[in-house]
């Protein structure tokens, strides 16, 4: 954009959202980034505060031709969210009201900006939940959680989040309002538009609004924490229990080498040596203990050892060890800061042990050490990579063992990104991991977004 | 097609498929309806058997722009297969094997003609099973049921269609085969097309294999059978039940007309008076102990009588009488057919028993008489219509009943079809249910299929 038109570009949105509109570089560059390594400065932020707001800013964004990237909490880790071509950031999180909760129709209605755990804060009290459980559920919003069909560890039981959305409030390139779904829980009525919006990171409209199916609280949770020599044990282990039709609320590895890097951090830590399994079964009392015994004799003779935790304070203990994984490294080495390429591929279950092998292979070979963990019920691996960020020869190294794994992950029939999303950081992968069938996303796109202002410069579009 | 196209084109189909081609009128006709009142003749009738030979016989009809309408096996509610504007009927039925059954990853690989059964008789031997379970599954075929989101009863627990297809290998307008899914159990890249393609109708590709995703089989099923002296009574306990968090994996319902039209049928059937809920529990032994326990305590203060049933021949009996429904009219009054139209409509569950007493009312008020049954606990209502079909004035009367109920159900929030599908039986009902959604639909039709050659007239696209 020029000064000028920049100039009454920022009017125009300043009759649409009065003060709440900003080109301050110091703001801006807040707004340049999120937890990923992709950057981007907007040349405005716009907070808008209702359907009616972002209808109007798109109208004008689509008659000036200016690129709009809708963001929520800015935790993504792939650049979803981050302006790559400039144009204005609508900054999503002041839409942050739960609209309604109704439990007897087992649905909740949210603006895009409610965090996930604010959600699950007003549903408590009613015995419900929603199930997707990113990381980050303190901090990121329903929004972007939508557009990036995040997950979790509970989703190899209850699904990710495409499973909940029943419909959701959009708006389009050119300011259209549309419905994309109903509050009936099933339906069988033309193209699901609310499916092709979920994961689609904002590239072809703007969610205002979302009616969220929600699941009944488990009255008990247990955890079986196994132990193995090996992760293909482990590998065996989950593919074991699996085939027997164990469906357990969250099933979690932690290599030995993070058991290590995280006994090192702190030596008390109530974690075994070896490869960890953690299964985590939900029910009843009653359910819950007979799926526990079922876990523990498929890794009977797999396992070292075999833990069954069931207060509540047993399996916080555990699972914070499990949450260490992050920060571990860096109060291990002050030099060295975990980098978020690479981390998130996914696999066939079974091949999960060929993956953990593969990025063993990719660390010795590229000398950047690896903590590989995350959801090996959905073959899921997040791998840490560390480095010292001053060193530009370590960048590099990192960079050539991020396409490794990402080349590794489509070769055994897997996707660079389970649930962190493609944004600009995997968007060159689209075309290996898609083949002809990225030319029908593309066209989808021009469909929708005919002058291609929804946050472009993602999902290799 | 003149008849020197039509004989050109034939010669070309013949070069294709051989002599698995036909234009005879005899079998022409046999492809011109379904199980609706939709009906089409088509030009001619083509059994493919394979992946290049379905791509062949759409870069013919591509470039001669011939309609094509791909078929499972008929047994559609809506005229989905059904070729209303003419052309070729592509018959996928003789593409019917099981690629691939692989417990390990939780999936199974077949082609489209696979009948649903037939893989669950194939999955049964290693304890897992394919849950959407439609009421035709002794005879509809995977393509049919992904191309339309089919259910069933058990998909209040287990979810539709949709919730199972991984990956779909889908032959496009052209020619161009793509690849929508992968192995993965979870993936986050890009634009969801295997859920765009679900529900589709046939309108944007040909599906030609599927990858789905199975589930174990419950070790033990109990069913609680309740009946109430009111639909209204009955529609509450459904509410209460799910409002405490139970999750049966079945609910549903028979109204007190339906029962006494079964009684009438069959003095000695297992079904008491009044209104009945079907409450089916799944899981081990001792879980389904508990979850009918609290099912019975649930409906207690509502209902006039309970009775669990826990062994198989029980169980049997009761649902054998709930499928008698179909049949049961006809027995007892010869001259009366029921009529598929209106029959699948749904409601957000908590309007089920206002969608009840409108149906009652437009049966009273168009004399038309109507069994209510369905899966309640989906807000899904399947409503017979009995009428004498050689009356044109009864015919009359039917079709208003059947626009009213459509009204009716997106009066209350709900959907014209939960599971059947639109087809052509009910695309008028799409820009009512829509609005501006349909547009976005029809954009997506015209991007994937810009000729509009597949299975045209259908969907109101």
């Amino acid at each position: 954009m020029s000064p000028e038109q920049n100039s009454s570009i920022m009017d125009a949105l300043r009759d649409i959202v009065g003060p709440r509109v900003s080109n301050s570089l110091a703001e801006l560059c807040c707004y340049s980034c999120d937890a990923s390594q992709v950057y981007g400065l907007p040349e405005c932020v716009v907070r808008p505060l209702t359907r009616e707001e972002v209808s109007r800013i798109l109208k004008l964004a689509y008659e000036y031709e200016i690129p709009v990237t809708a963001r929520g909490a800015g935790t993504g880790l792939a650049g979803g969210a981050v302006p790559v071509r400039g144009g204005v950031v609508l900054d999503m999180s002041g839409m942050n009201k739960i609209l309604e909760i109704d439990v007897e129709n087992l649905q909740v209605h949210v603006e895009p900006g409610v965090v996930v755990e604010q959600l699950n804060r007003a549903l408590r009290p009613h015995g419900f939940f929603f199930p997707p459980n990113p990381g980050s559920s303190s901090v990121c919003t329903i929004g972007g959680l939508i557009s990036n069909n995040g997950s979790g560890m509970r989703c190899v039981k209850y699904g990710t989040t495409k499973s909940y959305v029943l419909d959701l409030e959009v708006v389009l390139a050119d300011g259209t309002v549309i419905r994309t779904g109903s509050k009936v829980l099933k339906s069988s009525a033309g193209y699901d538009l609310t499916r092709l919006m979920v994961g689609a990171e904002g590239t072809l409209g703007v969610i205002t609004a979302a009616r969220l199916r929600i699941a009944p609280m488990p009255k008990r949770r247990r955890l079986v924490m196994a132990s193995f020599e090996s992760a293909e044990l482990a590998g065996m282990a989950v593919v074991k229990a699996f085939s027997a039709g164990i469906v357990p609320s969250a099933c979690e590895i932690l290599d030995s080498t993070t058991v290590k890097v995280l006994r090192r951090c702190d030596p008390n830590i109530v974690l075994p040596d070896g490869d960890i399994l953690l299964f985590e079964v939900d029910g009843t009392d009653l359910s819950t203990s007979e799926d526990a015994k079922r876990v523990s004799e498929v890794c009977a003779g797999l396992a070292q050892s075999i833990r069954v935790a069931s207060d509540q304070r047993e399996m916080s203990e555990i699972w914070a060890a499990r949450e260490l994984v992050g920060a571990a490294i860096s109060r291990l080495d002050p030099s060295k800061s975990r980098i978020y390429v690479g981390e998130d591929v996914g696999v066939p279950m079974k091949e999960i042990p060929n993956l953990m092998r593969k990025v063993q292979e990719i660390s010795d070979s590229t000398g950047i050490p690896a903590m590989k963990y995350g959801h090996i019920g959905d073959g899921n691996l997040h791998v840490a990579w560390f480095i010292d960020v001053s060193s530009e020869e370590e960048w590099s190294r990192l960079r050539r063992a991020a396409d490794m794994i990402h080349r590794a992950a489509i070769e055994l029939g897997g996707t660079v990104s389970s649930e962190h999303g493609i944004g600009g950081a995997r968007a060159g992968y689209m075309e290996m991991q898609w083949g002809p069938a990225l030319e029908i996303m593309r066209a989808i796109k021009r469909a929708l977004d005919p002058k291609g202002i929804l946050n472009p410069g993602k999902l290799g579009l």
